[in-house]
């Protein structure tokens, strides 16, 4: 059974058991409305030594803040504020002196420029590999709240910033190519955690998500649960410098913001984007009816035969 | 720097962090007030294979069991009522075909034999070991709620079970004797999440948390947290049948309860738990003043010299 498979069993499960008023299993994060018009958002993730990162290709503080990072970001894809994480460190033995408090100091460093309070804990030893278990919190107003399932047909489709520097620095790290400005990217990644919740407070910000997986991969989920499909148009897809076109449609850990919008409320909320934050939304496709989640790519608004991943190996 | 000098790390930069409204670091949750008199309360753990257990020595189902249990005790310690948990899994890639659904599917049941949600999750590869973390939430008055601080002098000092069994199950265990009911207790602990939101509920209750270290250990962590000592009476220690005092003083992973009630009150609320549980509250002895969290051990009320680890060695 793989990772999908066993998530799938588990969200089975999860259906089974009294939900005590959360909601939104599916989404980045699980929702408790709490009264007064509050809710709270949650979310988890593990990072794995040897599966998400490499001890010697990063250092401990830059580990410690985008662990905080990676969380954050499902949180302000939300449309609320992060206001607090629970860390679970496992630890190895044979660990450098040293390392587990730079790990902590640069995850709190992180935590404090983002405005988040640490508030809970465990540290373990592991009997091999680093494990890194984060649970983060955001409160914000319910109606802030914005789902994957809540794109409607003849929505505008944007992201929030330049796609594909993550999936460029990981191949240069890869490459051995450890201080280039794309590597530093891949090793710190910024979560959208202003802008997340900023679209929020829009009512004409429809769903919303991370990008944490590629913009192919991703918007899947926003279409499977909207019960729609959507045209993208690669002409308008703004490919971070140094990346691929590859690398902005299915490169990961960009944890840059996908949204739909209203179509009659794109433009103006483009504007309003860029005199809040300084740099534009970038409005890439619109969501279409179909019944199957499919997804059209467009070049000179013609459609091109195939999905994306189709493309790679061309 | 060993696990504890970590934590204090850890603790020493929580503190430098905004709380965004949360407070009770230090406890065995961290506490958010949300309005209209409720709190919620978090409390994170993870379980590292070959530290917290050992693949061969216990049931895929009866792990996930526990897992839930020993997260949910901390909640019921706090006098609330555990409403959901997220789990986060990291698998090896030698795990027998099975090990993951059936660990789902034990954690799943008891999380409903419980009434908790499963809210959030994320499975993960990993490198080597299998690691669990938890994060867990309670929900419920935020009056309700107690704190290892608030034990005064004279309260009187319950436990809410007999102790010790689940430290003689260890050593059945690691004697190979694996059928034993008591390793059947230590593989299987039942957080005390009926008598724990029971207790909150009384305003005679004053300090509260579960034994997870042993009681010698764990009320020093209530005796600090509240400026005081304690005299703790070992004729009256509930010692469960085929455990030693030892075990049901310095054993772990009971998950009962330990608690200081006023005086004046504690003779009627251990009638009204007996008539509530069907089992008794054991008394063992009283919250006393003193600067330095002093814990005085007395048999036939007189004073045994050393502490509790000085008996271990005759």
């Amino acid at each position: 059974m793989g990772e999908f498979e066993l998530i799938a069993a588990i969200a089975r499960s999860c259906r089974t058991l009294p939900d005590n008023g959360f909601e939104g299993i599916g989404d980045d994060c699980a929702v408790l409305p709490v009264g007064d018009g509050e809710a709270l958002v949650f979310t988890c993730d593990a990072l794995c030594e040897g599966v998400h990162f490499l001890r010697d290709a990063i250092s401990p503080e830059a580990l410690g803040a985008k662990t905080l990072a990676v969380n954050l970001s499902d949180v302000a894809a939300m449309g609320v504020r992060p206001v607090a994480t629970l860390l679970a460190l496992s630890l190895p033995a044979d660990l450098d002196a040293g390392w587990a408090e730079r790990f902590v100091a640069g995850y709190t460093a992180a935590s404090e420029r983002s405005g988040v309070a640490l508030v809970g804990g465990d540290t373990t030893r592991s009997t091999s590999g680093v494990v890194l278990s984060v649970t983060a919190i955001g409160r914000g107003p319910a109606a802030h709240l914005k789902r994957r399932r809540d794109a409607r047909i003849g929505d505008a489709i944007f992201v929030t910033d330049r796609l594909g520097a993550s999936a460029a620095g990981l191949r240069d790290l890869l490459a051995g190519r450890c201080g280039t400005p794309l590597a530093e990217i891949h090793r710190t990644p910024q979560a959208e955690i202003e802008a997340g919740p900023w679209l929020g407070e829009q009512p004409a910000v429809h769903a919303m998500m991370d990008l944490s997986d590629g913009l192919a991969s991703d918007l899947r989920h926003i279409l499977a649960a909207s019960h729609c499909g959507a045209a993208i148009d690669l002409d308008a897809i703004p490919v971070a410098a140094g990346a691929t076109l590859d690398d902005a449609l299915g490169g990961g850990e960009d944890y840059k913001l996908l949204l739909t919008v209203s179509a009659t409320a794109a433009d103006g909320l483009a504007s309003a984007f860029e005199a809040r934050f300084g740099r534009p939304l970038y409005r890439v496709g619109r969501i279409e009816a179909a019944d199957d989640a499919a997804l059209r790519w467009l070049r000179d608004g013609n459609p091109v035969v195939g999905d994306w991943l189709g493309f790679r190996h061309f």
